[in-house]
């Protein structure tokens, strides 16, 4: 078991979060870095952690423990992916070591629609949604962690038994700012237009024929049946409720009626309207306060 | 009736083709320009037009006949969308003047799968399509023009009746270019590895969880499952077959048997693969030769 404070990191693939923590997950200082590991030159991630992310937290001697793609082939360092179902026993077994004391939390695979599916970062915002509640720890329960590449996990009996992704996230980017459907000026988190959104999720029919249900976005600005403005929040609920709609059959029990959200609060209240369309019960839990949660677990299990 | 030579023009989103013809559509000059409506600054279609393309086609004082995303707002002036169904002579009785003796042909819209879908320049390769063979003036047909924006084209007794777009070539460009998948080295045409696309287009399923799918690529080269020189044949497949399995039951009949692919060399032998395999035959048709011969007969049939 690992004891004592500790600087905790979720290193992605747009940005790095860090957290500088006493032993039972209480912040003492947090820091956030535009340097996502699609942004390291190769080779960099170790000098980078040393010279700008450790002075930052003033934790120049402290462990370290990080999570999400910085454990991947583009990071630090290839963390071998586990495979599904895992356990918090199988994560905190699995540490890769990367310097002295410094570690990173291994990534997920498992049978996906089309080959693996893959997953780096979720699955300790998964083990600290579980902290948050002892019941989580038993039974079945689906979690979705909305993103990039959105995650749908089914969790029994604590174990992640499986996952299916979507790259939701990177399709909006893409699409607002190089396709023909592209954001002129770009949104900004407070032009959200609800019922614009609303039209889109309910444009996305069954999830198919997406290819077509995106073009159809020129046809309605170019009409003018929806104003420019609204196009992002359009396109935003045209994206998610397709994932929703494809997803759902493919992780969700008949009888499921309830999934847990967990992630920025702009983007669960988009999921929450189109699964409390659906007639889905949402529950909404905080992504950093999850991930916290969850390397403060994996750093206390760990040999 | 129009008569006598002129200059016949397909002015794209990505590049411009010109031709000088005879009146009965033999073509005596050709060129091509990088110059397509997506690289024209607001206002410049005539000067740019004037100053670079009659000069390379010695066409100073012809007539010209434009179609395509240049009688678009992006383009020149918009030629407003003729609501299907449409016909040569309806085509070519709405040209609009642009400049004296400079004409654009007006693009199609009609009811989509979300909102209006629209078309600029397949309807001409539609009229050049009909004219290599009588019988197509009559009966129905199922044309496709794969592409950035692909299009399936239902005829009807001569006319365009429906219509529906895929983002397909869009998305492969947007996904290649700028996503977690993008291709490194980007590939050549020379590289197509028909095994890894047969296996993207089985991966298509039915053409719905296309975000997840998509993402299926990613676990296939990450786990060594697929070589990453195979992965834009695979994801040429996986878009293609997707489109394919979506846009049929849209736009084909119960007993449609053969489906028309009008387009360049390269993508119509792609489609041909997944529409054989499905056991739908397939007939080729180049797509220069089919804009060449459409918009002679709209220049003919002119007023």
């Amino acid at each position: 078991m690992s004891s004592g404070p500790f600087l905790a990191v979720d290193w992605g693939t747009t940005n790095l979060r860090a957290w500088r923590l006493e032993e039972a997950g209480t912040v003492l200082q947090r820091a956030e870095f535009p340097l996502g590991v699609s942004q390291l030159a190769p080779g960099e991630a170790a000098a980078r952690f040393e010279s700008e992310v450790r002075p930052a937290l003033g934790a120049q001697d402290l462990p370290a423990l990080l999570c999400g793609m910085i454990g991947s082939t583009l990071g630090w360092a290839n963390a071998p992916y586990l495979e599904c179902p895992v356990s918090l026993a199988k994560l905190a077994g699995n540490l890769l070591e990367v310097a002295p004391g410094v570690r990173i939390v291994p990534g997920l695979t498992c049978a996906g629609l089309v080959g693996p599916d893959l997953m780096r970062g979720e699955e300790t915002q998964v083990l600290g949604w579980q902290a948050a509640d002892p019941a989580r720890l038993h039974g079945r329960h689906l979690l979705c962690h909305p993103g990039t590449h959105a995650k749908w996990v089914r969790i029994e009996e604590g174990h992640v038994t499986r996952f299916v992704t979507a790259m939701t996230g990177e399709l909006y980017d893409l699409l607002g700012s190089h396709s023909v459907l592209k954001f002129n000026p770009p949104p900004s988190d407070e032009d959200f237009d609800p019922e614009a959104f609303d039209r889109g999720a309910a444009a996305a029919g069954d999830g198919g024929a997406l290819a077509s249900r995106l073009f159809g976005l020129r046809g309605l600005t170019v009409s003018g049946q929806l104003p420019p403005a609204a196009a992002p929040s359009w396109l935003s609920g045209l994206l998610i409720g397709a994932e929703i709609a494809s997803v759902w059959p493919a992780v969700a029990s008949a009888d499921e009626k309830v999934a847990h959200v967990v992630g920025t609060a702009r983007l669960c209240d988009r999921y929450a309207r189109v699964l409390t369309a659906r007639g889905v019960g949402c529950e909404i839990a905080d992504g950093e306060t999850a991930v916290i949660a969850g390397l403060t677990r994996i750093w206390a299990a760990a040999p």
